[in-house]
Parts: C-alpha cells; structure tokens; sequence
C-alpha cells in the first residue's frame, strides 16, 4: 500500500478517561498507518450571548473545516439548564442519524451469541424537542415532535445503509396503535421510502414486541430505524445483550457529510488517569468512521487486532476481565496491527 | 379447610384462544375449590350516543358490581377511530396501576434464571394522553402528560407493594434528563414518597441504563415504577426474559377495590378452537387476583400445580416445547392441585 494523503479529523479527547483512551485511539492508527492527522480541540460548553450554550468557537470551527469527529465521553456539568453536551453537538451539526451496529464479540461471554445488527436512531425531534409546558399547577406537558422531512430522511438513510452494508431487512420500530398521529407519520413515511428500495426487505414492529423479541432471539433483526427516544432505549438494550457500552461503537451523521463518531460510555471519573480503562468502544467509533470515509483497509486491519486481542483473553482492561492496563491492552493491538503488515 | 364463601368474579373470556384457556382456569379452580363464583361477560366494544366507544352496559354492570375481574385477550377491531380494548377497559375502571410480576420459572429455558422482579406502570396518562395535533403539514405533535395525582399515586401504590410483598428496593424508572419537567415531575413524587417508606429501598435510574443493565443482570433488580409507555416497554423486555407472554401474568389496579387482572398475550386465532393454546399466562393472573384477594392458600396451591407441571415436562402445550392439548394440560394442572388436598 502506497501511504495516503491524510485527512484531518477533529478529536474531542472528552473528559475522565476520554484523554486516556483517546491517546490508545491515536497510537493504534499510528501502528496501522491509517491516513489520518487528528486536530485536537476541547468541548466544554460555554455560554454566548443572552446566556444560551454553546460548543467552543475553535472546535466549531474545526469541526466546519473537517466535517469528520471522533468524540470521547464528555461530563455534563450539573448547572441548572445546562444541556447534555452529547445532544448538544448533535443540534449543533445537525447529526440527524444515529448509527450503533451491534455485534457479539467472540471471547466476550454474554447470554447472546450471534448478534449482528445495526440501531439507526432519529437524532433531532421527537422526545427530544425539549418543548414542555407546564398546563397548570401538577400538570406538566412534554412534546414530542415529529416531522415528515426528519421522518423521511431518516428512513432513507437507513435504507441506504441496508443496501450499502449488505443488510437485508430494515424494521421500523413504533408506538403508532397508541400514538397513531406522530407515530404513524413516522411509520408512513418509512413505508413510502421502502417502496423505492425493493431489494431490502420491510418489517414494522411495535416498540414492545422488539424489545420482548430482542431478548428472546436478538438474531431475528438486522437494520432497526426509529424516533429518538425509542432508538435511545433500544440502543442501550443492544449495547447490553454484547457486553455493554464499553465495547458498544456509536455514530452521529448528518448532512453534507458532517460526522461525529463517539463512545457513548461515561467519563468514569473515578480510575481516570489510572491507565485502567477499556478503549475498545471508542476505537471501534474510530473504525466505524475509517469505514465512512471509505478507509476499509485500515478498519479491516483495526478491527481484527482488537477483537483477535479480546478472543485472545491475555491483555485485557479489568471490565474485560483481565488484569491489563490500558496502555498494555493498546500495546497488544498495536503489536497484532504490526504484524499484519 | 371449612368451604368459604364464594366471592362472584367477573369474567371476561375474551377473543380468539380466550375462551378455551378461561374454561382452563375456571376448571383448574374447580379443583383447588377456590371460593370464586365467575360472572361471565362478553366484551366487544359498542357504540355510545355521539359514536363514543364503551364497553357493553352488562360487563360495566358486572364489574361496578363485583370489583375484581379476570379477562382474556381481546381483539381490537380495525376500524378507524376503535380504540384498544384493553386501554378502554383501563379508562373505563381507572385502573391506574399495571402490576406484572417476571420470575423465572423451572424447567423453562431462557437465557436467564433467578429473575424475581415486578414492573408497576402508571396506566392512565402520559404518552398514553390520546391527545395529538398537527401543527402545520407535515408537523405533527403527539403530548405526554403527566400529573402531580397520578405520579404520587403510582408511587405510593409501588411502595406499599414493596412493603406488602417483602421486597426490597424500589427503582423509579425514568427519562427526567431529557423530559425535565414532566419526568422531573413524576421523580420528584417518587422521591418525595421514598420519604414515607424508610424501610424500602429506593432507587433512581435512566430507562436506558435499565434496559441495559436489566439484558446484562436482571436479579439486580426488584421492583420497579415508571410512567405508562416506559412501562409498556420494560414489561414486555422483561416478560421476554423468562418466555414471553404466555407464561406471564398481569393486574391492573384501580381504587375502592376495582382490579382487573389479564393474560396479556394475543388472541392467536390461527389457534382457536383446536385446543393447542397454552392458558399459564392467564392461569397466573388469576393467582394474582387470588393474593390480591387475601386467598393466598388457593393461589400457593394452584400456582405450585402450575409450576411443577412445567418442571415436570412431561404434559406441556407446544409453545412451552410439548406436544400436549390444552386440555390435557389442565388436567394434568387439575391433578397435582387435587394431590395436594
Ligand atoms: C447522555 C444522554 C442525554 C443521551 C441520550 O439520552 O440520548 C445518551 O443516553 C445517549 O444515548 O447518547
Ligand atoms: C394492546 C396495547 C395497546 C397495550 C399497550 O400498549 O399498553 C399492550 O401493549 C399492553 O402492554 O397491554
């Protein structure tokens, strides 16, 4: 392989461990060679004016230029109206989808073998609206908001990515027997886009049929696409039936090719800066982005030394099961990338 | 054990495979003799003045009489407008609390065993509002309500539980990081509630987390409260967790004494009549309905007839791996339960 012109991407290093695991991410594409020039930037958020949140201008910026991020986990202070600033880079990009393949990892014990499939999650509306009102004193009203253009494109984009990564079914995951206005709209508009991709097949479930089905045989699904906060939850359950967040990878896309990749585990504040944490969810984020660049070389060569590490079970972070350190976990990938050389 | 006297059940056999599983239950009570009388009453949906849909006037009757009532699956026809009948039911009697106890049952492989726990969900308001709009083309808004009575009252119902059925622990399940407010609400009553119960345990957890952690560790769990979507939801993650909906029970609570309890499966009616169904869901509900009655020497016998039969492996319907008809599986239930005198 001839070496490639390098294309910079944003890096949020994050909060907690996210420096620590951040710097593992960074060596691993060193050792592999992979074509990418990190621009580190902070994100804590910071008031504008009229007191409104926001990311910092130069991550902003950086962020404009390079349309590509890999994120580690950011704290949200406790400060009264104080948004999550995971939700809050998503509304500042406009990262309309969110994109979290599941898979079971050989070596990795959970009661599931076999999983194999891909949540894509509306990211802007719904639940998420943040409109509430109190109606009078005791009763409280929240939104949820649905549209036919945020419906529709995130129906599309599910169906591109079946047809693009080789899926074969896309289920739309719905509540529309109870909310037959907001969620049928959705439901609707994942219908009419299925017409024009005849070679992916279309399933529609209920929310609770999934989730009781999910936990019976997760293997029955492939491509899931849903409004918000259902994609929230079953994110999290999916995450749960391979081994949790710690491995879980996780994208935000959105238009005109804008991407966040980004492990959705917490800051674990408490072994921060004790070369103790596990920085596979976060690698495998930075791998699902080398695979939306179309880098499939790297992710391939990346991948494969990370789970043949895990399925190995002889350098493994503590939440693995091992007795590793970090950096040794990241040194075994690294050497198993050498190798492949 | 003196014959007691009888207390008149109302009895809603239901659609489909429900009236051959209710003459299951009512024949299985025949030989435990439990003191119940059943009041038999058809539920299809009518049509009130101004095209309202309400439950026929001699079930409302019945069960304005009786109080408690035991019902299978009903179909919801498709017509525009029709609502669930089971939502309708829940309005009609304001039962307010949807009891569903997961416990892992013997013999029954799933991929988890020791699952002990119980979801209470409020029942009346929230994503379940029914009130929708759209607010330009396109735009549509469903709204979640939540009150200050219902929350309170959910969560004091879910501790007295705790505390009447030595449990331990009581989670609020809920979502109050993004919907401030009306989540925030609901919290904060469960908080506020934890106050008056020192004796249980209380917890707080984000839904995801729950389901989450609920795939990876179910017995970390005991009860748990939520608001009425949340709960329709986990109810069914968790009945999947010990075999799904033909094995688990559920209650709807009201006040003044009204309760009605319900297999919540389907009508399957590619079944019906060939005496294939399998009636330990709605079997269990009616030993739900005997503890909530105080008849707790009939409930220990019959659910113990039940769950050796399955251990047993010998008789079982072919959902639960066996080749046995309803009926032969009743009796073998019948069997054990006269055994036992
Ligand atoms: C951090 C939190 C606001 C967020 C969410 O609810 O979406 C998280 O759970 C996620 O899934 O990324
Ligand atoms: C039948 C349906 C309307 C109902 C619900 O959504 O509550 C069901 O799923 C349940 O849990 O009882």
């Amino acid at each position: 392989e001839r070496e490639r012109e390098r294309e910079t991407v944003t890096l949020i290093p994050g909060d907690g461990i996210g420096p620590e695991i951040s710097t593992a991410v960074m060596k691993i594409f060193e050792a592999a060679k992979a074509p990418i020039q990190w621009e580190e930037r902070n994100v804590t958020a910071i008031q504008g004016p009229g007191g409104k949140w926001m990311i910092p201008p130069d991550a902003k910026e950086s962020m404009d230029k390079n349309k590509m991020g890999l994120k580690g986990p950011l704290k949200t202070p406790i400060a009264a109206g104080h948004p999550s600033m995971n939700l809050l880079l998503r509304k500042t990009f406009d990262l309309y989808a969110n994109v979290r393949p599941c898979m079971s990892i050989e070596g990795y014990k959970t009661p599931y073998t076999d999983v194999d499939l891909v949540t894509i999650r509306e990211n802007t509306e719904g639940e998420y609206s943040g409109i509430e009102h109190i109606i009078v004193d005791g009763v409280v009203q929240s939104i949820k908001l649905i549209t036919e253009t945020a419906s529709k494109r995130i129906a599309e984009y599910a169906f591109e990515y079946a047809r693009n990564n080789q899926r074969t079914s896309v289920t739309a995951v719905h509540k529309a027997n109870i909310m037959r206005m907001s969620d049928g709209l959705f439901l609707r508009k994942c219908r009419e886009v299925a017409e024009n991709y005849k070679d992916v097949k279309f399933r529609e479930m209920y929310l609770d049929t999934v989730c009781l089905n999910m936990v019976q045989d997760p293997t029955q699904f492939d491509v899931l696409v849903m409004p918000n906060l259902y994609g929230d939850i079953l994110s999290d359950l999916c995450a749960g039936l391979i081994g949790g967040l710690g491995v879980t990878p996780s994208g935000n896309i959105g238009a005109n090719g804008v991407a966040i990749f980004e492990s959705v585990h917490g800051t674990a504040p408490d072994i921060a800066g004790l070369d103790m944490a596990n920085p596979t969810a976060l690698l495998l984020s930075a791998v699902m982005m080398l695979r939306h660049m179309g880098l499939h070389a790297y992710a391939d060569k990346i991948q494969i030394a990370c789970f043949d590490t895990i399925k190995d079970k002889k350098v493994l972070t503590g939440d693995l099961g091992g007795k590793s350190k970090c950096s040794e976990f990241t040194g075994e990938i690294c050497r198993r990338v050498q190798d492949m050389e």
